[in-house]
């Protein structure tokens, strides 16, 4: 998905929507570019991109071929070339390395500061304010940690003078905790605000969330350095797809659950070598993260679990009821999110992203603190909600009835005590309020992360039927469903692991993730003998989010915001031909060039008359027999560069587009344009149906193409053209195709 | 890979090949096919392939989408046709369910059959033949399992009277392992002589070995339950991708595995919906196996590890230089088992298929029973080399001078005892012979396997290496390197953790996985810890494998059959264009069909004198511009069927390919064949850079494309030709692009 558009950094980015709205009013109009294979680098200024055209894959591809070569052919030259030519085959392999390591180490420390921030909103070291809870109570050496609290680290209210309990402690708590959120909220906002040129023309922001958002951008900026990337935009996607893998490693330390989630879901190119260079981006920034340590434990399993005993066959339903519950909770989020979104993008609304922010900030710290479960870190909230209850957890949760006479010895099984009911309660509560929050908080201009509330919600569901399971299995013994298993006395049934599974399964449903996400799964989870369950659950999640709401989250705020996506997903079920979707229509005439019979004069007329991005090249204006495809841009940067440059140049020139020179008469001398022609345009016949179409499009990456009937050209079909025809045959307003 | 030629179950092999290889004398021969969408059901038999031709996709998935599109307008008419359509929705899905089925069921009965046969090797267990050494152990109740023997089961030794020790013993026991491992040779070669008619064809058999082997079998047969599938090539390959994955999934319990390795590996083609097909039937190929539970136990993960210990960073220099070791032994193994089946196949050997299957048997028992870790079963091996010395443990390898007082404590770390180095020379001279071995069992007509012998020669370079390195930090723990973390006097080094980078490194050199490599590897151990390490030794095996030669032994092994297969890994590095590379060459003339002034009799007489697959369709000789392309298969058919059923027609009949009648003249009435004419093939111009035409055949699966000039034909580019051009700027030999 990240190579919609192209990217820049420079240019504000109110005048280049404005721009582009107004370009796109003209519907006729349809964007084009050249796909051939020869030097344009004498005239300045060809070849390269204005912003937010769609990319010409098979151009770009090709222009870097060609510079490939040239290098090869001068590395004879001299040591300098041949230093030169090492340099550019390296360079793909250190611009990668150059991302992974950037990424490791602002994951470390981001990782580091959010650590920080996030206990800062209980309380502080006083000794050493620097350091978080974890930190402040080991160098106090104390070693109660377990428990949560240590001497050294003093809450708010204690700060204050006030007790650890009571109300007055519980208000000053209260204050802090939505005070730090703000300050919290309006710092991001003011970094994204920040870095948002260097990401918001391509596209990621609405798409990768949380600090993988922070990624794409590192990637965006480090191509820069090498100019084989930097000046080509579907080069510069391969970057990307290895920083958005690098990404996810970090993120969630899943170096391969990352790249298969830029396999699945980012990138529409996805050649063998990106393969192996997302690879070996998400390899390095894996190292350095782990290297700086940020946990200053051996977090390496960002929820590592502890259990590993095997799960039984009926277990297999409620997994697959999880799965059909996380497909519905997801189609929910994904409905209400879309709607909200739908309603911010038309309304006043969207004009105030900061204020949108500090509001719902206030709102979500003002709901969350009285929950305990809202009340804490994600993270730590699903970590507990996956773990088992172990001799040392004092949470709520594990309020069994049972005793534990040694560390090591199994856990036994015993009947829920009162305080597991309440924290179902909680729970339940938790779910809806996370809900609730995370539809209005996804698509806000600070990112806020979508796989760790997902998995939140997923594991709180998944919680709570497996306490269920557990007591009923606890229950009825008896039952030909338990006796097998169940008859040892000792615990059969892992709530956590039901946590587990539902986790997969909401954010299966909400991503449509498949493969990735049980690789994410059991690299966050260490839970490698878990995959039938996950994957069951995975597979029914994304069964049922297909059936209730066609699209994943990614593919609907795509759809919202209007990118020129085709979709490899959707299979194109139509029986049109080209000569259905073809521009110009029946009655219109087709706007051309000839190869040598228009003046510079008539062919200014036809760019002023005409809006078309590029113009086919033909023999005639009678025969119409194809010769090649020219750019708007190009022609006009050739014709002002001869006027400079080419004495006799003027409006009665014939401009000559092939290599015979036709006789040259009185007049003034002919421009020799074949320079700029591509001669190698792809073209299709009007009889080809409309799924063959669309598929070169995907696979080759086309802007357009050109249709001929028996060698004569009929007609121009663009990727906007084959889009809008997409939504007209699905009775949606083919005009909602544009650019944001 | 599995996509490279039709299969065929019937026909007998040795006919083919010496069909194939007359059709394949001839040089300007091309292969072709019509990619249009019409209905061709009316005359029998168009439409299909015959045996050995290469697929075209874009023909057989516009087949596919026909057939789609006619089922769903037929859907109104009648309940049965609404079934039909149900059917044909969920056929897809019915189709892996029942591959996934299958797979795990003969998966579990083979997984019993041949641990119940690698026991026999050693001895039987009176009571109850058909038990295993554990089960019949098991079934005795004995306690001391562990230390390998029980009273109940008896060696052959034993069972002829003999004590279980002493020379006598050895010689029986000795015996009766060759004679063993002779009969199940025996065994396999006849299942496989059985079998083979069903995977022969396909080219499968040299890719995929061991009970992977199997699985595409099945596939293919289920397959022919499906119309939608076994009538389609293109189709029936989504089926054997999700066989494959099946496959890896149940023969090493890696279903994520598997579908990557599917992914990366073994499909050509892999759109997305494949993907989720796979992941599918390998999750319920897993499923089933685990329900069988063939071993009678926690056995999901194969070669589980319990240690858990993080790793070191200065590990990663020996874990490196594992890869670096892995990609020589891998590239040593390609190269020599290249030579030998090159040999095999111009010698008189390969006549003798069976005859070298028992030879191999005998010499392979006859060196491996003497050696410990050559005799055991190879998976038992790297079960041992993988797993970390425990108090259980009583193999020489594990011959520590320590003292275990209590099960539950840690591991002390301490010196190697006389038992460990009298293992590592035992297993320096198993990693010979084992590499011997392999290079002589992979490629013959009974799949040996290729997974786990890799993993096991790289296991036993990586336990060597672990050894050195743990003996090395003990000897001098107040090296800088190991100060850090080995001061605890506990083991900081796991000999363990380093086999299993060293499985991988060979494996990953042998086959050049990257991504799917590492997955297998943590579902293969439940390492998931070990990622980083895992990867850095994948990645350094590659580059050395790639570095010292070119191919893995896949494409080595598809190229030395010369199957006609595009890798999609290389880049296509020539500056030719599609006029240097098309059919015919600049003196000879175009083989081409008129639309409307040629007779029946023309026809013929050009179908006689030309040897073409298929010819294009050309207004008139004089302008030649393009109207479509036609087979030469369903020209003859068409003519056939017209002869039989329509009155008048005879060799004058003017044959007409448009729409428009001309004139009906005096003479016999016109064959109308519009039916039959693709009126969209593809096209390209002559300026076509061959890089993008490559890229085309690839990624739109083409067979053939036509090469224009402004509109006129000029010439013809198959595959073939395109295979044979990078043969001639490889300087290889053009003429080895054949079938078999």
């Amino acid at each position: 998905m990240i190579d919609i558009t192209t990217a820049s950094g420079q240019t504000d980015r109110n005048v280049r929507n404005h721009h582009h709205h107004e370009e796109d009013d003209s519907s006729t109009n349809y964007s084009s570019t050249f796909g051939g294979i020869h030097e344009t680098a004498d005239i300045p200024g060809i070849g390269q991109y204005e912003d937010f055209h769609t990319i010409d894959w098979q151009r770009d591809i090709a222009r870097d071929r060609m510079r490939h070569r040239y290098i090869i052919k001068k590395k004879q030259d001299s040591v300098w070339s041949l230093i030169q030519g090492a340099h550019d085959a390296w360079s793909g392999w250190l611009c990668v390395l150059l991302v992974g390591l950037f990424t490791g180490v602002v994951a470390g420390v981001i990782d580091i500061g959010a650590s920080w921030m996030t206990d800062l909103k209980f309380g502080i070291c006083p000794q050493a304010f620097w350091l978080n809870k974890e930190q402040c109570c080991w160098s106090s050496e104390e070693t109660t940690f377990d428990t949560g609290n240590c001497s050294q680290w003093r809450t708010w209210s204690e700060v204050l003078g006030q007790s650890r309990t009571g109300a007055g402690a519980y208000v000053i708590s209260y204050l802090f905790y939505i005070m730090c959120a703000l300050l919290f909220a309006a710092l991001s906002a003011s970094l994204v605000r920040m870095f948002a040129p260097y990401a918001c023309g391509s596209g990621i922001p609405e798409l990768i969330s949380k600090q993988m958002y922070l990624m794409p951008i590192i990637g965006n900026i480090l191509s820069y350095l090498f100019p084989k990337y930097g000046r080509n935009e579907a080069k510069k996607r391969e970057i990307l797809s290895a920083a958005a893998a690098a990404g996810v490693s970090v993120a969630f330390g899943a170096p391969i659950g990352g790249v298969l989630f830029s396999l699945e879901e980012v990138s529409y190119y996805f050649p063998l070598k990106t393969l192996w260079r997302s690879f070996f981006c998400a390899l390095i920034a894996a190292f350095i993260l782990r290297y700086i340590n940020p946990f200053g434990n051996e977090h390496s399993v960002l929820f590592y679990v502890e259990y590993n005993k095997p799960w039984i066959f009926f277990e297999l339903i409620p997994f697959i009821g999880l799965g059909i519950i996380g497909g519905v909770i997801a189609t929910i989020f994904i409905k209400a999110n879309l709607k909200w979104c739908r309603y911010r993008k038309y309304s006043k609304l969207g004009q105030y992203p900061v204020t949108e922010v500090l509001l719902v900030t206030v709102i979500t710290a003002l709901i969350a603190y009285p929950n305990p479960y809202t009340r804490m870190n994600t993270s730590e909230l699903i970590y507990l909600l996956f773990s088992q209850c172990g001799i040392s957890n004092a949470d709520d949760l594990c309020d069994y009835n049972r005793n534990f006479t040694d560390a090591n010895s199994a856990i036994e099984w015993a009947p829920a005590g009162p305080g597991v009911y309440r924290a179902i309660w909680l729970l339940i509560l938790a779910l809806i309020l996370k809900l609730i929050m995370t539809i209005f908080t996804f698509g806000m201009k600070v990112p806020c992360g979508l796989f760790i509330p997902s998995l939140c919600l997923g594991a709180i569901a998944g919680r709570i039927v497996g306490i269920a399971m557990e007591q009923l299995a606890y229950n009825y013994p008896k039952n030909w469903l338990f006796s097998g298993e169940c008859s040892t006395g000792y615990d059969c049934i892992t709530p956590g692991l039901y946590a587990m599974v539902g986790a997969a399964a909401v954010l299966g449903g909400v991503t449509r993730m498949t493969v990735s996400l049980v690789v994410i799964m059991f690299e966050l989870t260490g839970g490698v003998r878990y995959i039938v369950p996950l994957m069951a659950a995975a597979m029914a999640s994304k069964w049922v989010g297909d059936a209730l709401g066609r699209q994943g989250i990614y593919d609907a705020h795509i759809a919202l915001n209007g990118y020129p996506f085709l979709d490899s997903k959707d299979e194109f079920a139509h029986t049109s031909l080209a000569a259905d979707v073809m521009q110009p229509k029946r009655n219109e005439s087709l706007a051309v060039i000839t190869q040598d019979s228009m003046t510079v004069d008539d062919i200014e007329a036809l760019l002023k008359e005409t809006e078309h991005k590029g113009y086919p090249v033909v023999v005639s204006h009678e025969s119409q027999y194809l010769v090649g495809f020219v750019l708007r841009r190009e022609i006009n940067l050739a014709i002002a560069n001869a006027r400079r440059t080419v004495d006799g140049i003027c409006g009665q020139s014939l401009v000559i587009f092939t290599n015979s020179n036709p006789p040259q008469t009185l007049g003034p001398p002919h421009l020799k344009l074949k320079k700029i022609l591509d001669m190698a345009p792809i073209t299709i016949t009007d009889q080809t149906p409309m799924e063959t179409v669309v598929d070169m499009f995907r696979k080759l990456g086309l802007r357009q193409t050109l249709v001929t009937h028996n060698g004569r050209l009929l007609g121009v079909i663009t990727k906007k053209d084959v889009l809008r025809h997409v939504k007209q045959l699905d009775n949606e307003d083919p005009n909602s195709v544009l650019f944001n």
